[in-house]
């Protein structure tokens, strides 16, 4: 495989030579800084062999690097080795972010490709302001993966579907009410958004164009009265028309997005988010806005659909709740059938395998109520390969045996049309060391303390990261990663702005939790080529009590699986944390086993007795 | 009283139309942003009447408003009575700043003025911009309390004295050196401070111009060869002149530091701190540098001085550790003696109150090896008094009585030429009732947690803030102030950049902390009109292990003083929190025990059995 990758970024420096480049820049991208993107843009797997979710590759006349965070460390070592291309950890000391690499390397005159509608406005205008200081510049209008890839997917375009309100629980014009109010408070009249689940969110819509995520290409222009969506003709069905009629929605085409601003008859200041636009939309709406006569200007501000979205509304929340317990108990009938099956080890039939395992648990999923898609590619992984936080087991490739030993790590989730889960359990399929007990046992008391945690109102992920990690930290164990991100309805399953980690990304504003918001739990273990743990449950952020010292906050989990308690070693378990453990475990044994026939309520029963 | 500030504030109004000034802002400080200032700065005080610490009095021509933050509420609100002054509660909900304030009520034309020496710069550069967004306009060359606080104390102006180097641990050409290795990373080659703490310790000099903060009025300029010093004559020692000779500072008037820099010759960028210099000298600087043919700028950052002074040295540490201890076993005779006496109460002698509590404790300090003085005013407070949390016994004011029941708060600390200390116990002086002692263990458990923390390196307050608080708000009870401070080296008992809080004010980096840092840890639970509980230790932050996953830190407690088990109820205790008190309480008496006479030793031997 390497010799692939070596030869495509070979064509690549010609193509940089042919085009004055000296060093060109590909990241994870699409045209709406989406974190997964259509086949269409895999453009720096194509080049690199990197698979994972996220990462920038730079390519220089002589060097290749390849930045990506601590979920993919060993993955990427892995899938880079023999490329000739350099990891570079994020996030480690010692090791140059993409910018201050570019920033200590390029020299005056130099050039800096990348394509400007896969670039996310902030990191496109940073890089801009640091070259211009280095007096290096930028050629941002080319895509040089086009003349090199051949068989390369096309955009994808598939029809749109619109939600009912019983299920969303708001209408798209109280939504758009919010939005223009929001906009006004930041002294604007128009906004512009290119990010899917966002637009997907306002106006009550859903698409299949990425995998996993429910959304469809496009891009947005709200003013004080109209509504443009631009999206491609193939996503229109007849009922979209009907219902754009309805609200005054003008369906425009998709690729008309950036000519659309230019001609745009501006009244008043634009609110963008720089986030949510890439650096070719955003110089391109800059330079129209600046031509008006108006003497309006772009307003920079985080986009208002962000918080507006995480905050689920009570029809999403308890649409949710019923969700997760159906999701909850479909991964119950996986555990205790991958229990089974791997300790019966029957000779009549194939060996399970971590791909077999998943695709029961899939298909246990796709038999759910309102299931439309998996949330993610499920992650089972088994003995070492659960180290690599984010494995994915592709038969004839990696795929390990199930043997009845060890842990096995699953993590999965779906798209329903009641909400997106994610959920994770490590389960024993056998006899386990004492050092797996041990680190079973305190990702488990990582993840009940921040379950049982009270906050007060204004706490931010940053406040409350610790009590996940405290236990892990007091054995000089950490994971490189952060401990939860917030969750669509329906939507994307990595949703900003809630976030759990104690290290906040250069840029990125840590928010308060609010009541409403929903975020994940999933502290780990991962020792590399060993094994690894996480435990992932989701919770939803619910006020507690008010009182004279202000609005105190806590939450309340969505899911609801048992602890393996096989790998439980209560020396390890405080007695709050024990307590805690109990009283989910009631928790789980009370909601989940009226969904379970007498064989599973019998298991369920003894996984959740009292310890 | 109220009549008194009823009128000074009339008289301040009438300066203020002879001056054409709709509002006039009166914030708590000297020419250094120093947090205490001497008599001569107390002008918020002089009109409002209000004492506290901290606090920004803002006079219009109807209206008057104090702002303070939450350790003043209860105070301010009873020192204000009737002054016709409204408290503004920093930090709550729906409380504007007073930025916000003036944003909201100054109108086109408006003129706010401030004496723009005592307003810190990056405070007046943003009141600047505001004002300017409004129309509104700013005077800043003009002290109003001149021509009305007949009375008022001169600048302070005493002696400075040399510190040696084996007090210190470090030789001021070594930490002259390392200054100017970050003002030139910073891309300059002149370096403006006002800040008194800072030019202390860069100089091995203290002075005594602040009551409780050893310093001495001055400021300074340091370029790539040499050092300008600006000091009052009067402060100029022998010795001193000696020094300055030896080690190339040039001594200069310190009323000279502002004409100073505008004839100074520049030959390079200069780097200052918004947080360290004045308003008034910031705008100076700014023209000076820009009159310059160089095209040199101001560079403004973060003072490289308060992360150097923030770590201590091995000889700092070394000599801080022997400190607290002596300074621990002063107050362990305190309280066995005030329990005691409030016990016994004999009748041949006035009964004890507050102050003359405070009188023994402070006679015990000044006894102590290398005593200065204190460093701060002793806070005793009895019964409800300790629910404010900066109370201050003044005999024939506010002076309670201590009787045999319920509990006192003594929060004290001395200068030593060995280190600055600083800490709190909360005592019973007879029966308290089941609330106290559970409200005492929660904060004992918050302390403790705290103490008992292990994270990684690059954690800040911010991360940790919760260990401490979350004992209380698992009871939806909080303390409206931080967690926890930096403390100097025989300097200010107040030291940025450590800091534990949730919570970072607007404009302030929260700063990772680092081994050889310095924090208190102070969670307490505060009951209007009933009573206070604050358990105070300062801690330091050590390097605990480094390993695969990076670098872990924790803490060792400095200070050595037994909680009060009277005050424990076990109930509340987790085992993990049960061991970590028992190992605290032996650590004290293993080290503190030797400093004892037999009787002391006994009372400790009492106080510190496992629990």
């Amino acid at each position: 495989m390497a010799e692939i990758h070596r030869s495509r970024i070979e064509q690549l420096r010609n193509a940089m030579r042919r085009n004055g480049i000296d060093a060109y820049l590909i990241p994870t991208g699409d045209f709406h800084n989406s974190e997964y993107a259509a086949g269409h843009f895999h453009t720096r797997e194509f080049f690199s062999g990197f698979t994972g979710s996220a990462g920038t590759l730079l390519v220089t006349g002589e060097e290749a690097f390849l930045w990506t965070d601590g979920r993919y460390y060993i993955q990427a070592a892995a899938e880079l080795e023999g490329s000739g291309i350099a990891l570079m950890k994020m996030g480690e000391t010692g090791v140059p972010s993409v910018r201050e690499y570019l920033g200590q390397n390029m020299k005056e005159g130099s050039v800096i490709g990348f394509d400007g509608r896969c670039v996310p406005c902030a990191e496109g205008m940073a890089l801009e302001e640091l070259m211009k200081e280095r007096g290096a510049c930028l050629k941002t209008d080319l895509d040089l993966a086009d003349g090199i890839w051949s068989g390369r997917p096309p955009l994808p375009c598939n029809p749109v579907m619109i939600l009912d309100d019983d299920c969303v629980g708001e209408e798209i014009g109280s939504k758009l009410e919010r939005l223009r109010e929001e906009v006004r408070d930041k002294g604007a009249s128009v906004y512009i958004d290119s990010r899917l689940d966002a637009i997907m969110w306002l106006l009550n819509l859903r698409g299949s164009d990425v995998e996993c995520n429910p959304v469809a290409l496009c891009h947005i222009l709200v003013d004080e009265r109209n509504v443009y969506l631009f999206i491609q003709e193939g996503e229109i069905t007849g009922e979209l028309r009907a219902y754009a009629a309805l609200h005054r929605i003008s369906l425009l085409p998709y690729e008309d997005f950036e000519s659309f601003l230019s001609v745009y008859d501006y009244k008043g200041n634009v609110l963008y988010s720089p986030d949510s636009l890439s650096y070719g939309v955003c110089q391109a709406a800059s330079r129209a806005v600046l031509k008006t006569k108006g003497g309006y200007r772009l307003i920079s501000a985080q986009s208002p659909l962000e918080k507006l979205k995480s905050v689920k509304n009570a029809t999403e929340l308890a649409n949710l709740r019923g969700c997760y317990k159906r999701d909850s108990a479909a991964l119950c009938r996986f555990i205790k059938w991958v229990t089974e099956e791997t300790a019966s080890g029957s000779k009549d039939r194939e060996p399970l395998t971590e791909s077999s395992a998943a695709a029961y648990l899939d298909h246990l999923r796709s038999e759910l109520p309102g299931y439309v898609e998996l949330s993610f590619a499920t992650i089972s992984a088994y003995g070492p390969n659960a180290a690599m936080m984010h494995y994915e087991a592709v038969p004839g490739v990696s795929d390990a045996e199930l043997r009845p030993e060890g842990m096995l790590l699953v993590d999965s989730g779906g798209q329903y049309l009641t909400g997106t889960t994610d959920v994770t359990r490590t389960i024993a399929l056998g006899p386990v060391t004492d050092q797996m007990k041990k680190h079973y046992t305190l990702t488990a008391v990582s993840n009940l303390q921040l379950m049982g945690a009270v906050f007060m109102d204004g706490c931010t992920g940053m406040n409350l990261d610790i009590l996940a990690r405290e236990p892990l930290w007091k054995e000089c164990l950490d994971y490189k990663c952060g401990t939860g991100h917030g969750i669509g309805f329906f939507l994307n399953v990595h949703e900003s702005p809630p976030s759990i980690r104690w290290k906040v990304f250069p840029g990125r504003k840590d928010e308060p939790l609010e009541p409403g918001m929903i975020v994940s739990d999933e502290p780990g273990v991962y020792l590399e080529g060993e094994y690894g743990i996480r435990i992932e449950t989701i919770l939803e952020v619910v006020l507690r009590k008010e009182n004279e010292w202000g609005r105190f906050l806590s939450f309340e989990p969505l899911t609801l699986v048992p602890f393996d308690r096989k790998l439980i070693d209560v020396r390890y378990l405080t007695p709050e944390t024990k307590e805690l453990l109990n009283e989910y475990h009631m928790r789980v044994f009370a909601e989940i086993a009226p969904l379970l026939d007498e064989e599973g309520r019998n298991w369920l029963r003894e996984q959740t007795m009292p310890l």
